[in-house]
């Protein structure tokens, strides 16, 4: 079955705690190339059948109300997957 | 500043009762095209200068280290995405 990938990640603009902890942990393990960590959400939508536009924006509808919070996140990533 | 975008899923035999909550409730807000639903994490790791073969090894590393817990995770993308 085809799969709808979509991203979540937080707005720029808002402190990601998450974020700064894994990028405060790294060079303790070593890995001092990175600059800064974000973390968002990603999530992957099965469907029955043909990913059609009407049903894309059925997931999009969904990501931007039940998937994300659209004060503090943006849905910034939207594909189809095929199994 | 490019950035390295590391993507992190459940494994498929782990209960995810984040994916079930959701696909629960999206009927109830009218989406019905969506039959399963899995919740994982997104990263952005930010990277000074160019990422080289070894930087992307060393995120590849990272991913599998910290970002997620191979007992009960997989990490399933790791690409470059320029700023």
């Amino acid at each position: 079955m085809p799969r709808i990938v979509v991203d979540v990640m937080p707005k720029p603009e808002i402190l990601d705690p998450q974020g700064k902890a894994i990028v405060g942990a790294l060079p303790r393990l070593g890995f001092t190339d990175f600059v800064s960590v974000r973390q968002g959400k990603r999530f992957e939508l099965e469907v029955e059948g043909e990913v059609t536009d009407e049903i894309l924006a059925k997931a999009r509808d969904a990501a931007e109300t039940l998937l994300s919070n659209p004060v503090i996140e943006d849905v910034v990533n939207i594909q189809v997957v095929e199994a």
